[in-house]
This record gives C-alpha cells, sequence and structure tokens, in this order.
C-alpha cells in the first residue's frame, strides 16, 4: 500500500504545471498594484513548513527584487498586543490551510494600517484569504498527509512566481517553465533511494544548507522530524562549521544539500570535517564527485538555475523521508503528536 | 581553578553597570539622531551569539518601538552581490570582536545608501565600528573564554538602552538600574547548582521559550553546544509542540525558559507532556510551583520586568553549563573545533 505521504510527493509535477499555467493571471494583478505600492520591505508571517518557504522568501526577494523580509513574529501582535509600523511594508501571509489565527491577526493588522496585503493559501475561502488584499490560490488539492509536500512546493513556486512578475523578466519565466519536469526528474532519480541500515535506528541527524537551500534543510529536517520521528536538526554550514561540527562522528550523519550551481566554501569544508570524522553523508547534489564519496546519494537533475533549487532539491528529502519512515515501521501519513491544523496564537 | 568562562558569568554584574553609567551619553546621542529619521523598519546582521541578541531585538523593537525587525542574511550581500534596499532602515551589526566581514559588509551597503547604521561592539576602533556612523562600545573589557557570556549579555543590555532611548520613558530607564542586580541575584542563586548524574553522559536536550526569550532558549542552547559537546536544540515551544513533543521522553530531557511575567499556554503544555513521557525538565524560573517539580531547578529572582528578562534569565544557563562542562570533564574555554573570532563570507 501507498502512503498518501508518497502519493502527494508525486502529485507535485501536475500542481506546479497548473499553478504556473492558471495562477499567473492573478500573480500578474498582485504584482502590477505591489510596484505602484513600491514597498520599503517585506514581512512574512507563517509558521511550520510555511515558515520555511519564507525562509526561501527571504534569498529570493532580497537577491532578485532588491527587497529585505522579515520574517514576523506573530507573537508581538497576539500574545503582547503591539502594533508593529507595518503601513510601508509588503506584507504576505503563508499558511496551507489559511486557518492559523495567528498568521491571520498580522495580515489584518498590516491591512489595518494601509500596507499591501498577500495571502499564499490552499484555501482561497479561509479567514487568512478573507484578511488580505491580494490571494494567490495554491490550486494544489487536498492535502491528506499531516506532513505537507505538494502544498509547499507549491509555496515555494508561488513566491518565485510573484519575485518573476515584480521585476518583469521574461528570462526568469522560461526558467520557471522547465521547473515541474526538473521536480518530475528529481522524483524519477531517487526512485530506488533506500536508506542504509544504520539509518533504520538512528536517533538523530543534522541537514545542511545555506544561501536559498537553507529553506531546504529547515525543510527536510522538518519532514524527517515528523515522519520519522528523528531528532534532525538543521543548520546553516556556515554558522554548523564555526561551532557544532566538532559533535560530527560515526553516529551523527550528516546531510548536505549542495546543488552544484551553489557552491560554497563553508559546504565544501563541512563535508571535508565530515569524511576526517567518520561521519555518514547523505548528499542531495547533482555533482557526480560529491554523489560518489556520499554514503547515501540523493540525485538532483543538472541546469536547474539556483534561485529555483529549492523547488527541486526538497525533493529527494521527501523522497528519502518516505523510505526512512517504511524502513522504521513507521506510517508518513499520521506521525505521533501531530495535527494538520495547527492553532497557536 | 576556576574556569576563565566562570569568571566572566561573574563579571556580569559589573559590566552591566558599567554600561549604564558609561554607555548611556552615546545611546541618547544615537537614538536621537535615529529618531530624526524615523525608520521604517530595523535590519540587524549578526552571526552567532549576536544572532541570539538579534533575536532578543526583535521583540524588543517589534513591542516597545513599533518597529519590524529583519535579520539580515549577511550572504544575501557577500556571496550574491545583491543590494537590497536598506535607506529607509536602520541597521544595526553587532559583533563581539567588530571583526566580522560579512556583517561588515551589509553596514558598509547600509551606510552607502544613506540608512541609520549603529554598531554594537566591544572594539570601538575595530572594522565594524569604522563601518557604522554610529558605535556603542560594550565596555566589556576582553572576553578571553570562547564562548560568549558577559559581551551578550551587554549586547541585550546595549540592545534595552537604545529601546529605552527611542522611547523616552524614564520608568524604563528605572527598571533598567535594577538590572544589574537582578543578574548578581541569579549568579548566587544558582551557586549550588549540581547536574544530574543522568545529564553527565546525555547526547541531547531540546531548550525550549517563547516571545522574548526565545532568544534566551537559542543563547543556552548554544552555550550547551559549545561548552559541553551536547546536541542541544532551541526551540519556540509553539513550534514545539506542534512537532517533535512527540520525541520527549527518559532519555531526551528538556530545559524550559520560564520566567513567571511571561506565561504561555504552550510552554504550560509542554511541561505536561514532559511529565507524561517522563522526560526530565530542567526549568530556568522564578515561580516556586515549576521549580519544585523541576528535575533540575535553575532559580531566577522575583520581579524582572519581562522586557529585560532576557538579560537575566540566560545566567542560570550559562551557570549550568559550566557545571554541566566540569562533570563531563570537560573545559568550558576552549570546545574543540572553536575559535573566537570567526571570518565567514
Amino acid at each position: 500500500v501507498t502512503a498518501t505521504f508518497d502519493d502527494e510527493i508525486r502529485e507535485q509535477p501536475a500542481v506546479l504545471s497548473r499553478l504556473l499555467a492558471e495562477g499567473r493571471a492573478r500573480v500578474d494583478e498582485a504584482a502590477g498594484h505591489i510596484r505602484t505600492r513600491a514597498p520599503a520591505f517585506v514581512v512574512l508571517a507563517a509558521r511550520g513548513s510555511s515558515d520555511n518557504a519564507a525562509r526561501y522568501a527571504q534569498y529570493l526577494f532580497g537577491v532578485r527584487n532588491g527587497l529585505m523580509v522579515a520574517l514576523a513574529a506573530p507573537s508581538i501582535v497576539t500574545r503582547y498586543g503591539a502594533t508593529p509600523r507595518l503601513g510601508a511594508a509588503l506584507v504576505i501571509g503563508i499558511s496551507q490551510s489559511g486557518q492559523s489565527p495567528d498568521v491571520v491577526a498580522v495580515l489584518e493588522e498590516a491591512r489595518r494600517q494601509g500596507a499591501s496585503t498577500l495571502a499564499l493559501t490552499n484555501d482561497d475561502a479561509s479567514p487568512l484569504a478573507q484578511a488580505a488584499e491580494f490571494t494567490l490560490p495554491l490550486l494544489a488539492g487536498q492535502e491528506h498527509a499531516v506532513a505537507a509536500t505538494k502544498t509547499y512546493s507549491a509555496q515555494l513556486m508561488a513566491l518565485a512566481m510573484l519575485s518573476a512578475a515584480l521585476d518583469g523578466s521574461p528570462a526568469a519565466w522560461e526558467e520557471l517553465q522547465a521547473t515541474p519536469g526538473q521536480v518530475a526528474a528529481a522524483i524519477s532519480l531517487n526512485e530506488a533511494v533506500s536508506p542504509a541500515v544504520r539509518f533504520w535506528r538512528a536517533e538523530q541527524m543534522v541537514v545542511l544548507g545555506r544561501g536559498y537551500n537553507l529553506s531546504t534543510a529547515f525543510e527536510i529536517a522538518l519532514k524527517l522530524k515528523e515522519t520519522c520521528g528523528l531528532l534532525a536538526e538543521p543548520y546553516s554550514s556556515a554558522d554548523f562549521l564555526h561551532g557544532p561540527v566538532a559533535l560530527l562522528d560515526q553516529d551523527l550523519p550528516v546531510m548536505v544539500i549542495a546543488p552544484s550551481t551553489a557552491s560554497f566554501e563553508d559546504l565544501e569544508a563541512v563535508i571535508e570535517r565530515a569524511r576526517k570524522q567518520g561521519a555518514p553523508l547523505l548528499a542531495v547534489s547533482d555533482a557526480a564527485a560529491l554523489l560518489a564519496g556520499a554514503e547515501t546519494p540523493l540525485r538532483l537533475p543538472p541546469g536547474v538555475p539556483e534561485w529555483l533549487s529549492p523547488i527541486v532539491a526538497v525533493v529527494p528529502g521527501q523522497v528519502f523521508a518516505g523510505a526512512l519512515a517504511a524502513a522504521r515501521g513507521m506510517s508518513p501519513d499520521a506521525p505521533p503528536g501531530l495535527t494538520k491544523v495547527t492553532r497557536t496564537r
């Protein structure tokens, strides 16, 4: 029996193609309004997987659109009753269900202050969609597994489409069109992935990324936590190198998110240290040499532009999480202690 | 022989008193200029312990000064060569040594764009101090231990002084005056702390906080990593409750940062779950009932206002990290694989 989690991973190419085809008009409309208002900065309100999409947006809007991104701490509004000045900002709420009351509260306050407000949600009729001036529906179909996959990649895609629409570059849209096919390739390249025996009983893992793919490290670590009960911890390779790298040993496997378009000295330095200290290496990459030296190679198709690579690079991590959950005798669809909609205030 | 790490913990009341007395004129001068320019938002550039000070600032400026705070990803400037628009911002660089090239690069770019720029550093002649228009020297004296203590609390204090100067509230300055004494109390209340035997060989721990004290959870987890080689991971209690809480068991101790002024339902819910699942509880608190139920009580003095509580609440964590390092036969002054100044680009 295939788990729903696995099915939803495989739906991603179709979901992303649909979003590109059917979502563009609303993205262009929102981008037109946003450009007119020329926001001074961007604020993102999100939780869980959506918070990892927000991490992606930090690099996306910073590098491609020259916009600083603040990740809102929703409790500033909901717990402390404060009203930070948001009028000069573009405020984006990201929530699969659109139900998260604290994310909704940030959007309501932002709209009251006259900010541009935008909802990214899979439910066009949700409270979040109603709170925002503009909504980009993810069009991902209902997501049944507790651990998000297709709604996460759709969130990244919607953010990338918004970035392309804001900078008006035709080349960016051409690159976007290739993404669903690259996601399909990432799925088929990893069909045969099988977790090494030593991971079946692993208790912890570190997952390292940098730049655009820091988001990928956070999201894969979250999937491993959610579906396998693994204490998987994400780090920037820079922070890891200047600290916990000393903890690496044969009992602490390390996964690196290392597409060849995104080379970072400190990522390479960590890989070197992992080898020296005998830590098992899992590599998400399209670089043959790195994959050959990894205990578990997780393959990416070549030629994905760095700004879109998080949409593709998360996929082998999702596939691996599903395979590892199965090897550990766990159901990735209904992990203990998790619910689909969180209502944190 | 007392470790330098322990000595520097004990220097904190004197360091904070000196900063309050000798640093105020420069804080007032900077705040006067900043108010004139009315920044639309705040950008913080920092790494390591300083990044945890930035987390504190996110709540501090958000709640007390109505300013949204973006934590800069320095690699957007240094690795991707992008120039996000910073002209409308107050840009604060935080670095003990003032040497971090990527933090310096963000400040240089911000100043070029006409932003208000401010350096928080322990070295008034450092590249960071030279890059910024205003500098708040921490006046903490040289810090010898690799794991920062007195420069961290001095960074928090300097940020709190800036927040008070920006809002011009005399009551805030009165509350600040009480802080060095409360830090002294937090040291003496925990003189006798002795890590339970089960922690001597612990491999991991989770450290939970919320709101203002999310920064404290991150900083104590970092101290435990740096000085004890423990895989200590910080979480927002909200995020932890809606996910990894299922991992808690007798082999995964949990430390909660829970001053009684900062009650959060999800923090209480996690404590309840920890008890049910048999996870050893370490509590940093002034609440007698919580301390009585904790396997390791880490005591705080009562009556610390929530906005200043991170300056005091980090102290029992520092003391515990030193005691645990000693119990594990490690030197907190020279942890393996760490250097005092990081030069990440």
